[in-house]
């Protein structure tokens, strides 16, 4: 990963600002041959884009993705794909509040002092808007990958609440604002963040994406690892603070024995009894579900007033309005599935140039 | 990252196996002018060599590196660094438990999965020895940074057992045989450990990173972060389950209001009240210390016997005999911070082309 | 260089078709600050676009260039810069002789091979109308450069017709349409090209790009010489078949005493007393003007019936008819100094960041 | 290509001085399964090291190389291929004439202009002596090339002395010191060699590579080209200046007719009755016969005096005496065919990947 392109094989570039006039990526070395359409990008941003309930920023972007290139005869042609989504929320609207103030926990300030500028509108560069490209690009992704592997996330955490992972189910994911796969969480999941949204106050969230049917042996050590590449897709997302493979920060707990994922044979086929390990051993996958979880800070503009300073150094208070979410770990749900299905690509095609 | 090179300007590139004649490194990519000798890296490897203490495998290397090219007159010439250790403990032994079975929780299945052949011998390239070349090149690292950025790791848990972080000491670190920095803490660890040695046992623990002196406005959004890229670096050391910066997975539960790092005037600098944020926001140093914890799994090589399947499908058992550590956690502080120092010093190259 | 991408630092990516919708780039990695707006762009796209006189393609395009991110209140951000040309002449035609012909000489044939698939239309992604983005990312490169390091280029041969050496004057290059360096060969030029045009033929060409003010020390060896990224760079071009720094192919037949460009003092500074080695050594600039000279094969597309293959591999003719550059060679001149513009920027921020 | 790394999936990082204590490099990316063993490289090294002639340096090295990693039971294992090769005629001499004084032509000047330092002994990294590791990196691509893939290499010229091509005979290129194809050309080289040396002088020369049974599909575009991998490939070999593919710089000479390689069909497969394009076309193999021409300039350090400057801004003079080779391009035949090689292997890898 470098800069503004992530990925090896399968490449995406990204560019664009939250209030400039587009947003855009580049997805290069895609495989040709892949059946691709603009409706098979759109439900992915359809599911991340803001203002489907009361629970998300009520900023208006119907965030229609253009295919400028790669495309012919409705079949990719090996040659770089130019995606495109132009903003038509730019809302003329007053900056002055945060244009010198540096809201607390926000890029505010750190791109101040790498650039010493920043385009201040409504985040510029760091805004989450970014992210649209990636579930465009992970789109496309998923359709280098085949039907065979099916990347799904989930909310499984917000603040206090949480899932009972006893009820697990994941139909119902796409039936409730909040991305939860257990129905019995939903209340809780709606009452608690009408109340952090009325206090004017944000929470945290964390996510857990699976990949199911990835073949073992994907993956490459020592510093390509597929949990490694995963890490550093899922912590780039803005917000993510940290990121668990399997077992996560709990395999600082246990003994060799409860780690060890045992196996056995299974119509032919080696089975595990278990998956602490999230699906991954030495870099390389086992052939099990891949299942990576990762935390997403509360949103850093926020309507309580917070201490800080400005830009020519003096103390002062913040209090962020506007159009934010109050949990920006709902709509990392698509964002985490995204990532996954970059990664996985990037990998796939990495897998076949070495061991054909 | 890639494969077996890590870093953009400041490129370390690993070979060798546990049991091979060698293991080595290329640095690319160093600054000329800085002055380096095999006894700037050597103390770094002596902290992560074997045999150290009881709690560590008994396995007898020197771990002596030799500094093959890019020194002249005692000073980098700007060309690449090759680094090597010879492998001395070779010691030939009965391979036929692991060479055709898979041990749970260890990449033997995964290797085989992927290449189709792998080197039995001491786990190969897959052995954590790989390591020592990782400590070698943060070694350079650290002069590249200069003395001003500080980077120092410790143990916070094994097991159950945990160190209260009232007491953190960083003088502590270096006095004891886990990397503890709470002094109250070393008795139980090695009750503890010496419990699950003695058992055959193995058990996971958890490490946390700490770079003082680091800038405000190092790391480059969006893909190439610098939490992003410490994930990936932490997670592609040898059975790391989980990364976190800061706050980390705790960061679900937080509000915006405990979330927000605020700020203040101290002595015309700008100063952060609180660190939940690991000094990095938006991929960007804030100028405080970047904190990274991990998490490391326990060691797959036990004496406990596990069910397991063999190279030819058969359902077997495995119970690996030889010298391991109970606690591979424990050695991976000296890597952990190798592996800050390499990320720091590739980012501070990156900052410094594109920002002068 | 990578598929669609160049540079390491600063780092390009195109993409787009000859008769897609538009084609764009993303210039990543520019220094934050640099004054940059769509007019500074503008100029070096109006000197290789067609239709400028009638010894070039008269494809009507406007290539109008907008900038989409990356810049704002009118200075680079640090963030990538979007940059996108809509195609306005994407005519209607008959596409039945090339669409299952392959042109000799063309790529039509490899990219069936080795895609299996291709956009036919224009030439699709092999068509030169991709070179319009690296013109406009060579615009940005010489912004980053400054306005001390100049570059320039001038076409030296067009078939049998070449240039006086002698008469070489930068002043002319811009008062003819074959960028001419030489105003007395200007009428030749002419007459020599109205023939090839009007025969339905077409000609190859030779180009040389100067870049002056470039200061000793950039470059990196040994795989990173500035004259191998600088032969790739021009090798890149579409139609260009041999690359030369200084003396060029002619070093073949030099004697040590020949070759060596001795050194004196002058005013303080280093000379050299001659310039065989094209302002390179070792791989790094030594201060004198960067030399760099390329051919340019003709156009494939002649009217002159050829004979071929078809998709189905039966032997056919082709001759093709419609809106071709008699000598593409013309239009490779701002393509080349655009190419140079660009690796420069490259190294320039590369040995920053290496030697400070 | 950057640093002192090449290739993307097939990737070659080399170091070492040519008066350290050795040379050496990792080859990462190889797939596994490969028979690879010492003996399969040493040929290849052999031909390329000095003393096998009068024609060339007396320096002493037999050039041994070992494998230090990556190989098991005699078969690649898909992990990265250490390679080292130890000085051994590093004579202890004097040192004082080159150490301060430029070398008109050679890198002394530029080192110290990039890096303020640099490692004299012998030329230090600026040495062909590293090529020795490409030649050995080369003899591990052919292996995975496989022996379908034919690389030849041939010295075509030597200052005014030239082969007769219609003389070429494959078989004789091994036959005398030159690697002349032409048996008629060897006595006249021989002969104008032995004035050169005699004189204390050098000359330049130009190398043909021939790579035959190269799929069409290999390559590409835009930036990853065949044609530009290869111009950066030979281009940085010590003291190339020129590159051609094909007709090469000739080119600017054709016309459309004469350049267009004409198509038909023989035995149903597609054929071309000539290869002006070097066997790529838009930057992919056509399947023909790959043609790659390099010029080597002559070795800078002859014993004629010429004017140069010290390290502290004197003016003064410089004969360089030794071991020198009287014409370096004789030994960059078995260089320009290991460039090649590598370059081939990443191409057939990056192929494997993106188009299965």
């Amino acid at each position: 990963m470098s800069h503004n392109t992530f990925g090896h094989l399968f490449r995406v570039t990204t560019f664009g600002e939250s209030h400039g006039p587009a947003l855009g990526c580049v997805v290069d070395g895609c495989p040709p041959g892949v059946e691709l359409a603009e409706d098979d990008l759109q439900p992915y941003l359809d599911q991340r884009k803001p203002g489907q309930s009361r629970h998300t920023t009520q900023r208006k972007e119907s965030d229609r993705v253009r295919i400028l290139s790669g495309v012919f005869e409705g079949v990719t042609t090996g040659t770089p794909i130019g995606l495109m989504i132009e903003n038509e929320d730019q809302r003329s609207k007053d900056y002055s509040e945060i244009k010198d103030k540096f809201r607390p926990g926000h890029a505010d300030y750190t791109y101040i002092a790498k650039y010493g500028r920043r385009d201040y509108r409504g985040g510029g560069r760091s805004s989450a808007r970014e992210t649209a490209m990636r579930v465009a690009a992970g789109g496309v992704a998923r359709k280098v990958l085949g039907p065979d592997i099916v990347i799904r996330g989930a909310m499984v955490r917000m603040g206090e609440e949480q899932i009972d992972y006893a009820n697990w189910d994941w139909d119902q994911v796409q039936q409730n604002p909040f991305f939860s796969p257990d129905a019995s969480s939903v209340a809780g999941f709606e009452t608690y963040l009408d109340g952090v949204r009325k206090a004017g106050s944000s929470v945290g969230a964390a996510v857990e994406v699976h990949a199911s049917g990835v073949p073992a042996g994907w993956g490459a050590p020592i510093y390509g690892k597929l949990d490694a590449e995963l890490a550093a897709a899922m912590m780039s997302i803005n917000a993510v603070k940290g990121v668990e493979i399997g077992a996560g920060m709990e395999a600082a707990r246990l003994t060799g024995e409860q780690n060890a994922d045992e196996m056995r044979m299974d119509a032919g086929e080696p089975v595990f009894l278990s998956n602490n390990n999230g699906g991954v051993l030495g870099g390389i996958s086992t052939g099990q579900d891949l299942i990576v979880r990762f935390s997403v800070k509360p949103t850093s503009s926020i309507l309580t007033p917070r201490r800080t300073i400005d830009a020519d150094g003096n103390e002062t208070e913040i209090s962020t309005k506007g159009r934010h979410d109050p949990c920006v770990g709902i709509r990392a749900v698509p964002i985490g599935e995204a990532m996954m299905a970059c990664v996985l690509a990037d990998q796939m095609l990495r897998h076949r140039a070495q061991c054909g």
